[in-house]
């Protein structure tokens, strides 16, 4: 079951991603680009940051077939696309936590402390996005817009302490999903944000 | 062969950057910092997502060396390198095929799948402009201008291909370099771009 | 010492990233990210250039704790730190020599060419800073304002030198902090830059 849902959010990641590069008017590459490093981005850096070799789209490089074919599927279906806004969130919200949860269990498996479970559980959630707006030469959004890592941090704790509370892995999915995926709906609904840090005076570095 | 055409590509990389820093102004260390990222920095993404360690420069250090070399040297021979625009166009066209096919070939030794071995050999050609172009702040123009990565791709297609239908290493690198090259410099002369993919309607992430 | 030194630096070069993130009015999440990617980025990059893992955070996870527990005390503190902005300035440039010569250590032990060992360093010292300006969508200050990685550079040119003369490791480190320090110091006061490489006409890449 995580495994389907994480091929749907790669594909939703890699179509949104495919948008946001014809905002900016990239030719096809780089809309295949940006949807490979939105959507696997995230994965490859933490499996390098955990030195979790061969990375995921390399043993299976069926993967980038399926970013490059959704994204090029995205700018046939442009109009379609801008219509199905709400599912697009929708799936980009299941997306966050699928990616936190299969990061978490990478990190397990490597046999690191919680809180680098957490982190690589982040990581594989937030750091795609990061890498398309930096690409994109914005700042990234993720530091300013509605709740999005902190959703991230947030199933990976519940996650991980209910593994180590010693409750069944299925029900830990299933709760953190829930919990997750509610979460990010609700900040998208209510314009949750974390608070800002505004400051004003410059300091030399 | 090829390692001679690797070094000479390596050297125009590392000038061509030299003057896209000369013209933000950088300082001498950015100078040095853009060339080596820009000539090396292909190479060494792809040797991090392989796990093919040590990097290229770490075994072989003179690289760093002959880098910053190049991008000094750049410095005071600003307006001599600035009418030799045509021949750092050929060379650079001629770096692009010859990093495809080195990095095809690492991705062969590792033992990946096809594609992965094109990937490599993209990633070798063309990782090393978008690094540049992200410390530079630019959106990478790679993503826009004339055909670049496909030209890569193109190269790294025919030159796989070529060693899976069993025919000799030599005739096929011969091939490839000679396809590629005068692709590359058909679009530069012809301005072939891809098309783009031009998206106006806001959708929020 | 160098432990306790390396303690300070991570937390001050934390501290001044939270500042730069406040103003650019980024949420609490951003703050411990770019804090993160500050303080402890130069050494991650160093390890994944050099296969070295362990990653230091990931062996060490309290040091995410100290970094993003130093970013938010930022918040709470930005009035007294905007304050104290020659301590910071001093901790900075304690931190880029520790940072430095705790690099050359590890280049050292991975059995690197001396170039390589000094390459080291600089990175350690310097990629932190590169990679909070690069998310910060800033061309890296490192390019263009007072000596910086050039400091970082000299410091372990001395110390890589000194180790090879057979002097005591213990001397070197100190003669290097005391020297690289210094050398930072004056130039934060005396605005003692790099030359800069201006280049206008326009080549085309």
């Amino acid at each position: 079951m995580l495994t389907i849902a994480f091929y749907i959010a790669v594909t939703a990641e890699a179509m949104t991603a495919a948008l946001a590069a014809g905002r900016r008017n990239m030719d096809w590459f780089g809309v295949c680009l940006l949807a490979w490093v939105t959507a696997l981005g995230g994965g490859t850096i933490r499996d390098i940051l955990l030195d979790h070799y061969p990375l995921v789209w390399v043993e299976n490089p069926y993967l980038v077939l399926l970013v490059c074919g959704a994204a090029l599927a995205t700018i046939a279906l442009a109009r379609v696309v801008d219509k199905l806004r709400w599912p697009f969130l929708l799936l980009d919200a299941l997306g966050l936590v699928v990616f936190t949860i299969i990061g978490c269990n990478i990190g397990i498996e490597s046999g690191a402390h919680p809180i680098i479970v957490i982190v690589a559980g982040m990581i594989t959630g937030a750091a795609g996005g990061i890498l398309r707006d930096v690409l994109c030469n914005d700042i990234p959004l993720i530091f300013r817009g509605e709740l999005y890592a902190t959703v991230s941090i947030l199933t990976g704790v519940i996650y991980s302490l209910g593994l180590m509370a010693g409750l069944p892995v299925d029900l830990m999915v299933i709760v953190s999903i829930v919990i997750g995926f509610t979460l990010r709906v609700l900040a998208i609904a209510f314009k949750w944000e974390m608070p800002k840090f505004v400051y004003d005076r410059e300091m030399r570095k």
